[in-house]
């Protein structure tokens, strides 16, 4: 299994962010072809110092990274990349990776 | 469900962390109380744009963020937290949350 870790920073306005994220981006999101597991971090993101500076934490589960490739270059998912853009006003970071359990 | 998520940066060797990670860090960390589900990445942690900068990823599963807290307050915990300051030469960044299905 793979996974697609989206990490928002701090938006400069949560609540606009968390009410557009969850009405509107998340059904977009919904339609990328190949996504399993959709899920999110709810309340705030720490650290074990205190606050991280990141808002959410989306995981997203595909089968392997090939088919993270493939949903990116679908147009379900530049949809959802180009959505991004649009409600990211913090910024955002993005990871891929194979993973296993040990 | 909450998540404890290990982002280690791309440590000055690579072959010495894996050896290190897998055949020692792994078993202390096993021992941490409340740990449920131990994932890694596997292969290069990625971005839609190529090289991440980070080596590995570790996702670590517990029941809620409380049990997090309680768990970096035991001693395998402590043992384990400190483990990691021996062999992270590249750095590293720890994020925990509470974690849901969309």
């Amino acid at each position: 299994m793979a996974r697609l870790v989206v990490m928002y920073k701090t938006p400069k306005d949560t609540a606009a962010f968390d009410t557009y994220y969850f009405e509107k981006h998340v059904p977009i999101a919904k339609k990328i072809p190949g996504l399993g597991k959709y899920e999110v971090s709810q309340g705030p993101v720490g650290t074990p110092a205190g606050a991280s500076g990141f808002h959410l934490i989306a995981t997203l589960h595909f089968q392997d990274v090939a088919a993270i490739q493939k949903a990116f270059a679908s147009p379900e998912g530049r949809a959802a990349a180009a959505d991004v853009q649009t409600f990211a006003t913090g910024g955002v970071d993005m990871f891929l990776f194979d993973n296993r359990e040990v």
